[in-house]
């Protein structure tokens, strides 16, 4: 079950100026699920994104890079759940871009103005004809206030909706942001096994906006993982329409010189954090979620290394399923993670509030009891102090349960 | 349940003259278990071993490179289960060389003439007056004949003891080698999560029994991974001791200019991926046995690396545990292996005799069915080709179950 994760409040959920939804049922997968999205973005639009680092990327992240980098903007999103169009070779790509050809022609626009986006099972045909045939029904249904049906509409394995909305006042003038994702299993960086869509209606220019995104993701998306794979279709899409309702001509936020960049930027992060945190909260068999923090480390990589080999652990899931403190697979995983020159007796952990090992062994003053008090709860900090620098990381996950394998064994039945 | 693997047949495992064992109970952790092992080595032998490249390496292994450096030969082996001196610091150093003087004193011997194992929980101080208590026991117990009881008291999760024994005529001559190991959990190089002691009555130098456990180690138990995490106890060591009965004064082995050298080698080899492999068939939880062997590399190294990324991964463990042919998972394995450059268009994968995919996707004669049947088999080869080079490299593992779970998630209770 989730770890404290209720699901989007629609009402909590605010339009963006410039973004309208719509969903159908494809039936790609399953007869009358939700599983097929159009997003429909305003002209003039600023669009970016970032993708799967896995080289075997899916066909639809090799044609939305493709567009991405073409002339003339993005028009609209079209997303599936139930196939992720991957391990498909030139066949995937064809589909890919039929299904771009088609709601372009009913948008009344150029194929290359739309980005596809789907995730699901790997290495089978995708029925691009199901998708073609319930885009009438997703155009219908196009509207600002839809997106806590878009959440529903992207999810896989996924138990609960993943949604959230900022609003940021910039220069005196209330702006919305707002996005969706989706993400359980096969979640590891970089990317996530994730698909996320967050808007704005802040006019941004398109430099800008990268820079807003590299950022944000750095620092939510790329912190989290599930069982360390990393999928094939991960991608992760910004959009600044500049729409907004009551400055439509506000001045266009150039760079990081404009005093509304860092607020603006701050806010598009703060709501990755809590979407990227979500998918851990709803990671596959979830019942944990725990946050890993590396602390005094000589710089961020070999902090977030040292966080990813704890956060990875099957060994050290495991053990937080059963809410037992067996605390030596953590320095195991500590000592294991790949830096050489790690001086061991001078790593204190934490558990909790609770120290539990300093000088190469267990704290004098530590007791099962107050681990295991900190392992009950639903979330658990775990904190490492290298005590070699002053760079830090932090990683979010959640444990290892009979749930994840039964999941994973039976995905495809 | 372990895969193929029937325990070892005492009557098939040699005795090798200048070795004895001795196994006792010190009630660790269960009453009555025999928990503790005493090999007694005859004088003059040549010891060597490799260890866990863990940063939180365990007191034991500390302790064991001390004594292998300093002068004089190696006379006995202490082995204890139940607890693994390991994230003990100082204390547990003391508590390890504590044990060494101990069976030093009734052996008559230096205590640096001693070397100690430990496997078990991790962070628990060794109860090291319990192991010294049972010493006397161990001591009246030892004997050549008792390979077979020696691999089932270093058992910790292990399900079936591990042992094997082989036969090589070296100039005329018939020597034996005979060793055990355990391992079951925390397995992945360098090293698995396992003890290993071999033997043989050989007489090698130093350098070329060093010489051959490097060749041996690296084509065995650095070749096998169950869920990734790398031990801080593993230790394998070699032992020689020239005391053959039908020539105790052969001319000893210097190098690898010798033409007995390459036969003892493979004899070892052999032996050591037997014990490799049978650790991957009694990984925790296993119900199938996997071999990844992935060709075509440009080297050996990013042959292991994408075996291992396949290995690991516990999307593609749960999968062949549910016998489901969900291939796609093993292509996005390679995918995210590392390899910046690789041409997923070139990749070849089969499973058994069937080739799944190619050209980036399923191979067009492929049906679900052949690799329905492949995955209902005990034991699955997996071969990848990366058709970029000449270079191989194989690795073993086992799929990811309900009750890899169970076992870790209830280890300490």
């Amino acid at each position: 079950m989730p770890v404290n994760l209720p699901p989007p409040d629609p009402a909590s959920l605010f339009a963006v100026p410039g973004v309208e939804l719509g969903i159908a049922s494809a039936g790609i997968k399953k007869p009358g699920r939700k599983d097929v999205l159009v997003m429909r973005i305003a002209p003039d639009s600023e669009v970016v994104g970032v993708f799967t680092q896995n080289r075997f990327c899916a066909a639809p992240v090799t044609v939305c890079k493709e567009h991405l980098h073409g002339e003339g903007g993005i028009r609209a999103l079209v997303v599936n759940t139930g196939n992720a169009n991957a391990g498909t070779g030139e066949d995937g790509l064809r589909r890919a871009r039929e299904t771009c050809a088609a709601l372009a022609g009913q948008l009344g626009c150029e194929p290359e103005r739309i980005l596809p986006f789907s995730t699901g099972v790997i290495l089978e045909p995708l029925p691009q004809d199901k998708i073609i045939a319930a885009l009438p029904a997703a155009i219908a249904d196009l509207k600002p206030d839809n997106w806590a049906a878009a959440a529903e509409a992207i999810m896989t394995t996924d138990i609960v909706a993943k949604a959230g909305s900022r609003k940021v006042t910039l220069d005196g003038i209330e702006f919305t942001v707002t996005g969706i994702a989706k993400g359980s299993g096969m979640i590891h960086p970089n990317m996530a096994t994730m698909l996320s869509f967050v808007a704005t209606d802040a006019p941004v220019s398109c430099e800008a906006l990268e820079a807003i995104l590299r950022h944000a993701v750095n620092r939510s998306f790329n912190c989290v993982t599930v069982d360390g794979d990393t999928s094939t279709n991960d991608s992760c899409i910004l959009v600044a329409t500049g729409a907004n309702a009551a400055q439509p001509s506000a001045p266009v936020i150039m760079d990081d010189g404009d005093a509304r960049f860092a607020p603006l930027r701050d806010a598009v992060t703060d709501l990755m954090i809590q979407l990227a945190q979500a998918i851990a909260r709803d990671g596959e068999g979830a019942t944990k979620f725990i946050e890993v923090r590396v602390e005094g480390g000589r710089d961020e990589a070999e902090c977030k290394q040292v966080a990813y080999a704890i956060a990875r652990s099957p060994l050290v899931k495991t053990a937080f399923f059963a809410s037992d403190p067996n605390l030596g697979r953590i320095l195991a995983a500590i000592g294991y993670a790949g830096i050489a020159d790690l001086e061991v007796d001078a790593i204190r952990l934490w558990l909790g509030d609770v120290l539990v090992a300093e000088r190469g062994g267990r704290a004098p003053d530590y007791r099962e009891a107050d681990g295991a008090r900190v392992m009950a709860a639903p979330e658990i900090v775990v904190r490492v102090d290298l005590a070699r620098g002053d760079a830090a990381a932090t990683v979010w996950t959640c444990d290892f349960s009979y749930d994840y394998v039964k999941i994973n064994a039976e995905y495809r039945t």
